[in-house]
């Protein structure tokens, strides 16, 4: 089963994605927990240029397909296999960002997107898309905040909030038009509400299992 | 005016690709010389991640998407701005390199590789493009005797002989198919030879021009 988070940042997705692997695992999941951009050597390479506060200059096309470089090498490099081998992978991100913050964030033509993801992906999509819902202020401000405490303000944080705005749009939409995928749950919730959503969900989508005492 | 060099490694392009610019701007000519991947303070970080022999694991369409990247930012950042200018633009590699190597090489989609470029060009391609033809041989003889006196040895070099016969295959269906933008020049004679016959070319391409003494 492939599961990705959705969400503006400071929608609570880390934690979230964390609880939800947690959970799986006591259940007697093979969890493989992953993140956009990076995930592999390579990735984590060009996440590096990605997140880059003085990646001033960077064009969105140029985005668009870094962000797809990096999901290629995480989809044939870790995703594919460990789904071949029966488990489940929780993606922290994944083709909905670059439709939300490429697409509607910067104004690319969705049609070049569609493609970057197309050969990124070579056709493996998610399974269940868990959408945190949260409006971009309350999104910034949750950064803002957490940025005090020692986490890394990024490139893309410091974004102009029309940027951001257009990103919330773009997530609406998609919801919207792939609705049997899409799973929304209000993020402006206390954290344990969040889960508690995500799990409800969750349950309706695991598959059957072997559980690890007979696997082993 | 826009033109592309192409060829296999040890086709002698930089050679001839600087002979070219040298005869440019001597007849006045405002001439913009680029490399691909690189070119940009951005692309220069995504061509170490291409040419480093330790990136061993990274895809095929990973790899299509890292080229193209750097392209995007080429265009947009170098490019453009240069022909707007009314300025020559000479490059070391463009998307015929792109078809070449991930396409024919690795073999992915070719529908892959052309909407990787069409993103990343965003439909900006060169006037003329001039093929040094020389055999994969040939180039890679070339390639490790050079790596003797100190030119890197790269990643790319470093690929079995079939893949290198397969970029040569697609360069010679890509002058086939595109005749009206593609010279091919026999790089196997010596490099004065082979200049004469790039000069001979150019000529014909060249665009009215004022000459320098008049427009400052």
């Amino acid at each position: 089963m492939f599961i990705s988070f959705e969400g503006m940042d400071g929608s609570g997705k880390t934690t979230q994605v964390n609880l939800a692997a947690d959970y799986l695992r006591k259940r007697g999941y093979e969890v493989l927990l992953t993140r956009e951009p990076g995930g592999t050597t390579v990735g984590d390479r060009i996440r590096a240029i990605l997140m880059d506060k003085e990646t001033e200059q960077l064009n969105p096309r140029a985005e668009l397909l870094l962000f797809n470089a990096s999901r290629a090498q995480l989809v044939d490099e870790v995703i594919r296999p460990h789904l071949a081998r029966g488990g489940v992978v929780i993606c922290d991100r994944y083709i909905d960002s670059s439709i939300a913050y490429q697409g509607y964030g910067h104004g690319i033509d969705l049609q070049y997107v569609i493609d970057a993801v197309t050969i990124a992906t070579d056709g493996l999509l998610p399974e269940l898309t868990v959408y945190l819902d949260i409006t971009p202020e309350e999104g910034l401000k949750r950064r803002a905040s957490a940025s005090l405490f020692g986490e890394e303000f990024t490139r893309i944080d410091a974004m102009a909030l029309e940027y951001h705005q257009r990103v919330y749009r773009g997530y609406l939409e998609i919801g919207q038009s792939q609705p049997e995928r899409w799973l929304r749950v209000d993020a402006a919730q206390p954290p344990e509400q969040v889960h508690k959503d995500v799990l409800k969900a969750l349950k309706q989508h695991l598959p059957a299992r072997k559980p690890r005492t007979r696997s082993t």
